[in-house]
């Protein structure tokens, strides 16, 4: 037996997740994968995604790999079975065979978050796990200043939770980072070719900032050259943000 | 003291409750609101609702009524504090002052109900309270052409759980009664003068059935006319319904 490599798509609300990664006594996404896959061969196959994603962070587009101990005949019967085995928070949607050359994390050239606020004096019942909740009236056009200066290739270390953790070191392109508004919903969308850790919630934090005018955006300008990380960068908080889209 | 009536408009995510209405042991939400008013002023006030809606059901805009012992100086401060109690699943949106004669039930001219259904092959982890998933690919044009059959004004007790126990009959007009889609998601709005109990469920049921081609469009004729509710209309599953507004 030839063992095949399957690039896997997926969807998940992760408010009940400890996250992505494994850890012991927690329930995690690639828990619940790898947990699927063993019932289903029989054995231990680990899942790399293309990153980790926090506790309580949602994915639309999601992208692993793992080696199957040989090819599936039927790579549909080999996805709903992996279905059939999760629970309703998390789906894979696609499921393709993959050259070993393919990998979920290296291979990646670029990744999009998005980050939904709802902006309303009243906090919408529906969807509430799903955005996070602003109730100071938010300033759009100066985050939308912050946003621009923030764009391009930098230093993010500023933006970074552990920059010195950061194995390539804290230099990335921000192809796109916009601010738009439709009634209530305010959405960020972030689209880098990488991202340090927590940069996604940094930049959203410090964007709220610069939203209810706390900073003003160009003092985005002073912290990216800073590269510190301090108190003028807050995490914004996990259940607004998803993992949208990976590019490769 | 002279006592005001309020009218509150309210938004709620029916999943973790046992419908609208108050019941022995169990969360409903009425309950939470009347809780709420009873711990700010001190005794039972009646929360009575422009009609019930069914464990799991969900709300954008019902509307409601109480009779609050006297007129509020600060009706904003009344709002907050009955959100300030409430939990995160439900919400006071609006709170007015209205005459005696407003009666949230009695007053009310028409409603209109959304009934959301992702007919994707996979089910989306994402707004799964909010949608029913329907997996096999339902016939938009069969369901469009049984929902235009139904529209108008008819004798709808073959499509109400308990037709015999209407007060006032079981005629009824459908103003509107629209399926539509978009990527993987299909809409059902209806439209009307007043709705039977479990009425939109079973339009919403009877629309599945005809989607899945089990039953030509046309037979809508047939079972309006029948006047009896047989199994030809089930009632299809709570979640993907939402009272959306009610029209005085």
């Amino acid at each position: 037996m030839t063992p095949q490599r399957y690039r896997i798509d997926v969807a998940y609300d992760g408010t009940n997740f400890a996250g992505w990664q494994v850890q012991p006594r927690h329930t995690t996404v690639q828990g619940e994968l790898e947990g699927a896959l063993k019932q289903l061969g029989g054995r231990h196959v680990r899942v790399e995604a293309s990153g980790r994603t926090d506790a309580g962070v949602h994915a639309r587009g999601q992208v692993a790999h793992f080696d199957w101990p040989e090819k599936a005949d039927r790579p549909d019967r080999l996805l709903r079975g992996i279905n059939a085995l999760l629970p309703d928070a998390v789906r894979v949607l696609k499921l393709r065979a993959v050259p070993d050359t393919f990998h979920a994390r290296f291979s990646a050239v670029g990744k999009e978050y998005r980050y939904f606020i709802d902006n309303g004096s009243i906090r919408q019942p529906i969807d509430r796990f799903y955005r996070t909740w602003v109730r100071d009236p938010l300033d759009l056009e100066a985050m939308q200043a912050a946003a621009t200066v923030l764009e391009g290739e930098h230093d993010f270390a500023a933006f970074a939770a552990n920059p010195n953790r950061e194995i390539d070191g804290t230099i990335r392109t921000l192809y796109r980072l916009s601010v738009t508004k439709k009634g209530p919903l305010i959405t960020i969308r972030a689209h880098g070719n990488g991202f340090l850790y927590k940069m996604v919630r940094s930049l959203s934090g410090f964007l709220l900032r610069v939203g209810r005018q706390e900073v003003q955006p160009v003092v985005a300008k002073t912290i990216l050259h800073s590269k510190l990380r301090t108190a003028r960068v807050p995490t914004a908080p996990p259940e607004g943000l998803f993992l949208w889209r990976v590019f490769y």
